[in-house]
């Protein structure tokens, strides 16, 4: 075949006959194939499988603290050390919550919402408008947040060193802007780090709103998984340094490091902050599982216990990646009609179709039994302005199921684009 | 001793001497006793050990779904059944979440405030004014959630069937007062049931609030330490019947069962309050610790297994409960200064001193090494107007210092009456 972007009118229906085809087999094979969410697989999971017996007969009664009782509402001291550890803040400034890092996001802008936050004149919902900077393409859920609350969101272009930082500085001269959604390393979908100049850059803001709120998910802190552990900056002192301090949260859980929705989660921020913030939460909860903190205490043991972890599951989910980057090179490089990154860690591979096939691709990836995120799922509103981007999932299907899904994919990305040409 | 409430000016400056005397020695001995929490203790705790070691080798693909994985927003299928069992409600009205019913109560004050219920007209933070009807004695914590989100509370008063429903059906033709707290059996602190009249009164409401929210902390529904298992009306059909349906949400744990903040707690609500409360749940997280829910499935086994295991929480509690009561019988008995209820389930003893005594007693104790529960807090703002109430919490203290404390509490009682009957 060669290549679709610079073919004629006869070629090009020529070919789409041939694509039609390719397409109705897999239709008629009637496959269910799912490579929409960032979900670890089986081949994950079972590398925890430790984790189930835990903590046994050890003693529950650690670092002082019985971890079977109520009690020590920030967390067990070795998990906290452990969280400093891997982000590179302190111990004090570490929160361990539940299981969910998505839930301590959601709170905190509750928090926002019902109480203020510490520098804040008057609690959110008080305000009349509330808008959040939102780096794009980005995390769906970060964007449901926002919908949910009434955020309005302005969508921020993200470049190869991290967020369009020329835009974002003209928009927090407006006071109303009181937030960004940040994911730094490896980020949902473009598995993105940003590079040091712009971290800083970001922890140097001057926003107009004296509570403005920096929501920096480092979701994939040590999720490498195509060769070494690559160090990042610690936000929360660059923050400090440029009189920020209390600028940020941070968020990281061992979701995609143990089992989904099982495991805990910590946020980060100012020890002022810290303080402000348990004051609320002490009304909330009177402590969070800290058998469970144990638990993955006893698993991890320490920093290099959960770095040789990362290796185990690195070494599962890179010819996972293979698979799909493989499949586009072959499949679709030749043609010049997507472009995509290529990442070495995180979860997904993130992939720019021909302008104006992205949602004519997934009706037609649905058509023949393969889930995909929805076109457009990763930009507020579900609008991605060019109709371009569509996010892939390796880490869940079994290798052979993630193959047929990449062939099938393949054929529906050729079929949108001869679609879009001939159409022109 | 003879009693000390008809005692003569000159007998009370005597016995003043004694009890002085004696409350001297304990201040001497320096001992470290608490009495403060509703905290289940280590020979509690011991009782559930099989927890630590589950679920090892068991498979977590059960019902149909991976507990290691994401997914099941409202829980697992066999913890929902388990509930809805102790409750008396249907499986698909009971919501599973995390390790804190509280923080499922804060939960649902804040998503009144923020996104409002499914009645309101607007969320409750655009409203001039929320009120909530606050039963008293009550919950510390409740107290706390209102204060925390500028709810004012209004006390009704606990009788012995339950709250003063006469006063209930007053307040609620105030459209500002937009809910009220319940803990419906072995209530906290005096561990009164309400009768099935007053139930049946409390489901029959017509609040002027159309959003009015009746939160059902039943906190204690199977924990008798001293007789059978006690049947309760569900709640949820009674609102059903006298068309309530949506008026309630009702909320357990197994935090004074298993381990404490760390078991697994429940909300129970209309099929129409869950549809709506998941759609904004879905935007906080993805799904709850099901692999802490497998683990309780896996020890409870189903209703008969929970029931079993409360037989045995409650031969550890009972001797506890008989110290307490034992000790105010016969030291405080004869002198008519106090009076007290006899539990037969729950967490507390609850003691009505001689009024103006509570707040000094607190002030001895404390003196002498000895917490309780700060006089007042189980009252709105802390203000108990008799300032009379204390609450006796004798689960977590080894029985040898649950003696000692009682010693130390009944001669404290002493005295601050002997003082009160001088000064008068």
């Amino acid at each position: 075949m060669s290549n679709i972007s610079s073919m004629s009118h006869d070629e090009l229906l020529s070919i789409k006959k041939e694509l039609q085809a390719e397409y109705d087999r897999f239709v008629k094979a009637g496959k269910k194939l799912d490579i929409s969410r960032g979900k670890p697989g089986n081949d994950q999971l079972i590398l925890s499988k430790e984790l189930l017996n835990l903590p046994g007969d050890a003693p529950t009664f650690v670092d002082g603290v019985e971890a079977a009782n109520y009690g020590v509402l920030e967390g067990l001291p070795s998990a906290r050390k452990l969280f400093s550890e891997i982000l590179g803040t302190k111990p004090e400034q570490v929160f361990i919550g539940g299981s969910s890092s998505l839930s301590m996001m959601f709170d905190t802008i509750s928090k926002a919402f019902t109480h203020g936050l510490l520098h804040s004149e008057k609690p959110w919902s008080k305000l009349d408008k509330v808008k959040f900077i939102c780096v794009v393409p980005g995390y769906d859920r970060h964007f449901a947040i926002c919908e949910s609350f009434g955020i309005e969101m302005i969508p921020v272009l993200l470049l190869d060193d991290g967020p369009d930082m020329n835009m974002v500085y003209e928009l927090i001269k407006d006071e109303s802007v009181r937030g960004m959604w940040c994911v730094p390393k490896y980020s949902n979908p473009d598995g993105v780090s940003y590079s040091d100049e712009t971290v800083r850059k970001i922890a140097a803001m001057k926003p107009a709103a004296k509570d403005f709120l920096l929501m920096w998910d480092n979701a994939y802190c040590i999720h490498e998984f195509d060769g070494e552990f690559v160090p990042f900056l610690d936000i929360l002192s660059e923050c400090e340094k440029h009189g920020n301090a209390d600028m940020v949260f941070e968020f990281a859980s061992t979701s995609k490091i143990t089992f989904p929705g099982a495991g805990i989660s910590c946020f980060a921020c100012s020890e002022a902050n810290m303080a402000y913030m348990k004051k609320i939460i002490s009304k909330q909860i009177i402590s969070y599982d800290k058998l469970n903190q144990l638990r993955h205490m006893l698993f991890f043991k320490n920093r290099e216990g959960i770095m040789a972890h990362m290796k185990k599951l690195g070494a599962v989910l890179k010819p996972k990646f293979d698979v799909v980057l493989n499949a586009l090179n072959e499949e679709i490089g030749p043609h010049h009609i997507a472009n995509w990154y290529k990442p070495k860690g995180g979860y997904f591979v993130s992939l720019y179709t021909m302008a104006g096939t992205a949602k004519r691709i997934s009706e037609l990836c649905k058509g023949a039994g393969l889930v995909i995120t929805p076109a457009g799922a990763t930009y507020p509103y579900g609008n991605d302005p060019n109709d371009s981007h569509l996010r892939i999932a390796p880490s869940y299907p079994p290798i052979d199921e993630l193959k047929e899904a990449m062939k099938l994919l393949c054929c529906c990305i050729k079929l949108a684009a001869v679609e879009k040409l001939l159409a022109e």
